[in-house]
């Protein structure tokens, strides 16, 4: 039995996706969970669609374990929501093909940053999005998005320490959305290289501010040097909204 | 110099609006903010527009202190914010009369309360949305809310101990907005008892659920017992939107 799950986090005081020794981690406090649920005294693996970054939320993260007996689908979402703490939830569960593979079968995901762009800060909004202080130029901002969609090398758009061996990725969206002091860039794409959407965020913002032209988008993608582009946006802005798989659906709670 | 301000705040981690010795409280954290900023070693008492209770949030709380040395009113803004915690910051300042009494010479407020109906809770609402799984009949809310609107005496809608002398209010909105998951319970009046938006809040999802008849709001209000409305509905779930003065202008940052 292969179960998939959809899951839910407030990323912030998590410690990112991945387990690491002593920090409190997205898949560790899945894992402990359903090991809990199903009584296992083994490790029960958690195999993720990709790790997202300490700060970082989601609101449909996708991952898939073996349990080691068999329960109802229902017990892997009521089950495991009543064992998890109040920042983790399972949005889904359904079975799985044996062999399924979250981050190798996933075919794309939308990733959603957002920004309070007013001159105060809004502690309602504190853990979800990135205050940017000064006014934007969102048609500027909107322009430098259209250079980035399509089919392109991230190299400048990627962590310092960043071993990707590809970095040709391809962005099928890339919008700025909103208007008023609520902003939202929405990214949809095959794959991702580390930090890529943050990068692309705070490129957006350095845009949007006059420090970078729109006009030099390409020639940023072309030189293939991080230097060239913009700051990296923090983490706290970030949501992973959505995984998609072979049959182009949503796996969405 | 008298200053009034619009505050912001997650109510989350304080222990309410009003100073508590030893406790995180709005008021005590916005008093020693201001103290540090204009170098006073007295206390500075802040007066705010009304009590919020422990974990109720506030998008305009409505506050006022007189400040023993003159500052420019942008200090009171960005100087503070500087000082106060990520949870709490002030959206605007502005010169008020010098008897102005942020609760006395209020005329209005507005508070809204969040639901999220949906069988699997929501960690990145969990902070600001009241959990309710089971299905809600709207047009039965809706029909108990416009019992509610108007002019009554809310003894059935307080807190147990309650102290007001008056207990007739005026409600001159009570709506249940959305239709998906994420419902609001929006209510205007101009003044409030302890606890009565939350009582009015856990009544509509008893009615809602099916355990009240909307029918029987008339009874229950002429009733004047707590016992027959419904539930109190938790804090979280709960934000002040804004306090209105002599102008009807909303004191909104």
């Amino acid at each position: 039995m292969r179960v998939r799950l959809v899951v839910e986090y407030d990323g912030s005081d998590f410690a990112g996706w991945q387990v690491q020794p002593g920090r409190r981690t997205v898949q560790g406090t899945l894992e402990a969970a359903i090991a809990r649920l199903v009584k296992s005294e083994r490790r029960i693996v958690v195999a993720g669609a990709g790790r997202t970054d300490a700060g970082v939320h989601a609101e449909g993260m996708v991952c898939a374990f073996d349990p080691p007996r068999v329960l109802p689908l229902t017990a892997f979402v009521h089950g495991l929501n009543a064992l998890l703490p109040e920042d983790l939830a399972v949005r889904s569960a359904e079975l799985a093909p044996p062999d399924f593979d979250p981050r190798r079968d996933a075919r794309g995901k939308t990733y959603r940053y957002r920004l309070w762009n007013h001159p105060v800060r809004s502690p309602l909004r504190a853990r979800r999005c990135w205050h940017v202080r000064g006014p934007l130029d969102l048609a500027a901002m909107r322009e430098a998005a259209a250079h980035l969609r399509g089919t392109h090398d991230f190299s400048a758009f990627r962590a310092q320490g960043c071993e990707a061996k590809t970095t040709v990725r391809t962005l099928r969206a890339v919008e700025v959305r909103g208007s008023g002091p609520e902003l939202e860039i929405e990214v949809e794409g095959t794959a991702f290289l580390r930090f890529m959407v943050r990068s692309i965020a705070g490129t957006l913002v350095d845009v949007g501010q006059g420090r970078i032209d729109p006009a030099r988008i390409p020639e940023i993608l072309a030189s293939g040097d991080r230097a060239q582009a913009g700051r990296t946006a923090p983490a706290h802005g970030l949501t992973l909204v959505a995984v998609y798989y072979g049959d182009r659906t949503k796996a969405h709670g």
